[in-house]
């Protein structure tokens, strides 16, 4: 299926739930697609989010959607456990995909989506929102071009009175964005090594409805992440301490969403720190000004449709493609393995990818 | 000693370092109080802090405060490595003692002095300071009267740009408020069962900089503890979770300093709860009022030197003895235990200690 | 033109620029309307509005619209200088009115638009959108059920980076929306008798940028608004003071939109005032609880559509109707003229308006 | 009474109410001064004061403290209508004067007060405390220096449950903080030219409780302070705006104090806007990054205290002198005549003040 740069691309949305409304308008308002279909298997339900003014085809059929012909690309937004399903009847059709965090159910079902796109050469793009928000389009930028020196740690909370999910427990619902934030901006070389998870389950859902991750860095730096669906205030903060500077961004303060701190403790260089008396001379401290950078407005998925297009008409992959996605699932099922545990540090077996 | 429950109880405070100067000027201005000594090593920094109008007497010289038979209490504001030699010093000189936190360097040293102020019949306080606060004194009635529920978790984050000190690690220095927070709040009957910890130097101080603590209480709850001596924002924030309301303690807010949430989610009990399908309908939230009390302005030091000269006057132990010191000497050994294991859970041996 | 109660109200848009996009938005969403025109004078840009997915028609020919037998209601979201315009030629089509705030360009027009519905038992409501949030309602509650006691001041400040518009100053753009919530809360019986305003332009847009309002009230109360295009920070926050308890409204915190304080000063009877000596004795501080209420999260102009539907239905006018309107023009009218003054307070001629 | 430089300067407070322990502490840790004296007519109060431990002497004779010839300067702390009294005397005593502000009960005081001091050849200094914290220092600097441009507003509000005073309004006890940082910031040639107040006193307390002040300045820029003594809440912000940067000075927030906002609204150069169409082209917007500059943490009166040696040392006025102090007292007075007046705005009398 070629496609002329200048033409737009006919896509199909899948599921009419939490997410593909959003899906929906953004297609709809983006130059570079032509939304065909918005498909739920009840299709009562993607026919009210069509609202009574669409042009858009509501339909619960999703063989009639992949067999239009105008139809290039589906956006995937059906449960978790259906992604597999959905996505390797559409890599089969020949149409690009996207699909919402995380990829699929299991690693093992991830890679069956990553190795028979790229058998196809089709893209696979996995709906990381987060990674762009101009927010962590610009943490990236600082941390890549070492502005901050080397990443000390991160700390990431994301927490407020949630949907407590039918089928995943807190940790597969939420931390996938930090996961995907963290893989989005980690330096190139620099990997996760072990996963420690912690969790609990105090209203007798059946699954942990808070969780705690400590993620160990090939560096020995670490990365921290707290989730939670139980927490009647809602923060969505992230600390990243670099050598040099530490960014926090502040996701609910739109004024100064990220701040730049020029602050921080220096230490002298390791081998002159024998003498405990004089290495403590040879702490010190800096305080300097703080930086809120201007951000541009934009809305995430708007960005997220444009590089989805993009990655159409070049055939090169999105940043945040079906092998970014594998790698968020290898550290949530390490997670999993872990709480199980009781907290026990599970190590990511480096070389257990696909290749 | 004895006491005639009018008169000011001579005391004298050990350590002119970061804390002594608080404890001066709050014996200074409690009727309950006459502070006749200042001790420390470095008399001149005794005389500094003291300040050229004070009739209080500097010293270098411990064994003369301890023979001054005005003197009935003493404050150690030393070095955490030195409570045990001072204190049993003063205890042997018949005082009673109030010590900075923790108690000691070791559960072990701790089980001596608290061994010792029993045998002798002297008061052994631990100047754990935030439950003489007015926001913790009303936590604790919160959860003690049951208004919250049952206690479901506490979260708590305490980082800043923080002093690396030359001798403990982060979780020594600042987990010790939190444990003692939990100690002094903790419904009678609930215990803390294990900890993990997991802590990282990224500035090559010698001893970790960041931590996090995870406590597994006996009712299933969990209680988590964040402190960090790079963050460049200062959080002093604690969530406590139970079954009716959430409380949120956020130490920076004068003004919302304790807010009460009734907000939460609700699931049927759990003989119902085996039909999935069925489940999903009994989960429901409640999205009630907050309230944030009226809280008296008192500074906290204030009602701590109130409360040891009611111990000292009355011979009945305070809420903060020796022995809440201990359980946080013994929690404090296993978090260290477990950074020393990469995160393992430590099991706390529940009759271990001294009896 | 009689309309059956479940039969959706034929209705068209009249303007798509800042405002329109939001009302056809809602209007489409709304089982009470349906929507088949937007109209603006020009057409691309009703087009760009509607997208490539819209089955509702643009245009630019308003004649066209209003001979539409189909359409019962219009939704005049124009520049305030064509809203006698195109809302006399609405109303002589027999059409139902809504229009943008502020009802007209004058008093003198808004006279005449209510006349003029009014002759022909039209209904024409102005679009106060915030009196239809969440928030404003409930405070309307506050303040007429006597919970707050008597009103005592009221203080507003609406600021941020805005756009400096082209026809009219800060005071015609911003307060209308303080004036028209005042409006909406103010007891019955409680008037505004003076307006002195105070403007700047310190950048030489030609009107002012920077405006401050202070109305007297019938009862001695205070209202003082602040609205500002030069303020780098954005606030909207309102305090409305009772003699029994203080509103904070802060539009900014979701969390905490509105703040009850029970906190106050009381003074004894005024009779027992004479004596300085001993009334400095009868002044006594409430330093009581702060309930922030749950507040539903609903979308303030899916509200207003819901209540412009409910009076075209039942023909009684909406609390927002067009003597609302002309109130907030009548205060205006008072700032512009005091602002010319130098800010003399410029008297509200109490039976000026249309009667 | 000569000083040698490096001797400490004996001085005595006078005043030991609200104000008065504050100065004593700072006294106390000064090294330039030696305190010699707390003066009060209540001497129990003045003990009370000093507590049980301190070698300065309490006294509720005046006279005896000025025959001090150890004495070389008094600082005042008394009610504001004293401050003529004892002053004077403490002038004619040959003493250095500090005074708490403001300044003088009225301006004629103030006038005699001046030319004493002048005459005598003393140090009359006014301590406008915020003028010496590291936050209004840098605001100066920047504002001075040009680097926000042309300083276009100032918007003021300080606002919180307040005490009522016994002897003056809400705008003599809170506007003089905000008047003396105006006067302290404003650049050299810009002054003060006229003002309007409002005020109302809903609580019957017989004074203005809540008042509203604005000034015009001789550049046409626009200075506006809000005081409050009835706000549930305490808010303490400052926004200085400039033609090149805006800052906000938030007083409340330790972390972001002071921030510089590089974001604004351009227009061009005046002679280009006749025309109405083309203008609104030439009206842009920057939107550029915050900087939160690191500030010093040091107590103001430290600083101030410094200030008061450094000026009785040298012979040179310090910065807030007495004239400074009557430039304050001349706002306030015509404050106090508008809000007689309704509002009107009064004229400041350039020539009407000492020369």
């Amino acid at each position: 299926m070629s496609l002329t740069s200048d033409e737009p691309i006919g896509v199909a949305v899948v599921g009419a739930g939490y997410w593909g409304p959003n899906l929906v308008r953004n297609f709809q308002s983006s130059p570079d697609f032509r939304l065909a279909w918005l498909c739920d298997l009840d299709v009562a339900r993607a026919k009210k989010v069509l609202g009574g003014y669409s042009t858009v085809q509501p339909t619960d059929d999703l063989a009639l959607v992949l067999a239009d012909e105008n139809v290039a690309a589906v956006a995937i937004a059906t449960p978790a456990g259906t992604h597999l399903d959905v996505a390797m009847q559409a890599l089969a059709a020949g149409k690009h995909v996207l699909v919402e965090k995380p990829l699929a159910a299991t690693y093992a079902e991830g890679v069956e989506l990553v190795a028979e796109a790229e058998r196809r050469g089709l893209i696979l793009m996995c709906d990381h929102t987060f990674c762009y928000t101009p927010v962590v389009t610009r943490i990236r930028e600082l941390v890549h071009s070492g502005e901050i020196g080397d990443l000390q740690f991160l700390d990431s909370v994301r927490i407020n009175l949630g949907l407590v999910q039918r089928d995943i427990d807190v940790l597969w619902d939420l931390a996938p964005h930090d996961l995907s934030i963290l893989d989005f901006i980690l330096p190139a070389g620099v990997e996760v090594v072990s996963v420690s998870a912690h969790g609990t389950d105090p209203i007798g859902a059946g699954r942990a409805c808070i969780g705690y991750l400590t993620l160990q860095l090939s560096t020995g730096a670490i990365a921290h992440v707290h989730v939670n669906w139980l927490s009647p205030i809602k923060v969505r903060t992230t600390i990243i301490g670099g050598s040099k500077r530490t960014l926090v961004w502040d996701d609910l303060s739109p004024t100064t969403r990220l701040a730049i701190y020029d602050r921080g403790v220096d230490v002298a260089a390791p081998e002159e720190l024998g003498d405990e008396a004089r290495r403590n001379l040879l702490v010190s401290y800096r305080s300097g000004d703080m930086v809120a950078p201007a951000l541009l407005e934009r809305e995430a998925l708007s960005t997220m449709v444009a590089q989805y297009a993009a990655a159409i008409r070049t055939g090169t992959p999105p940043l945040t493609d079906g092998r970014a996605g594998l790698r968020v699932l290898r550290i949530l099922e390490a997670a999993s393995a872990s709480l199980r545990a009781g907290g026990v540090a599970v190590r990511l077996d480096t070389d257990g990818g696909i290749s």
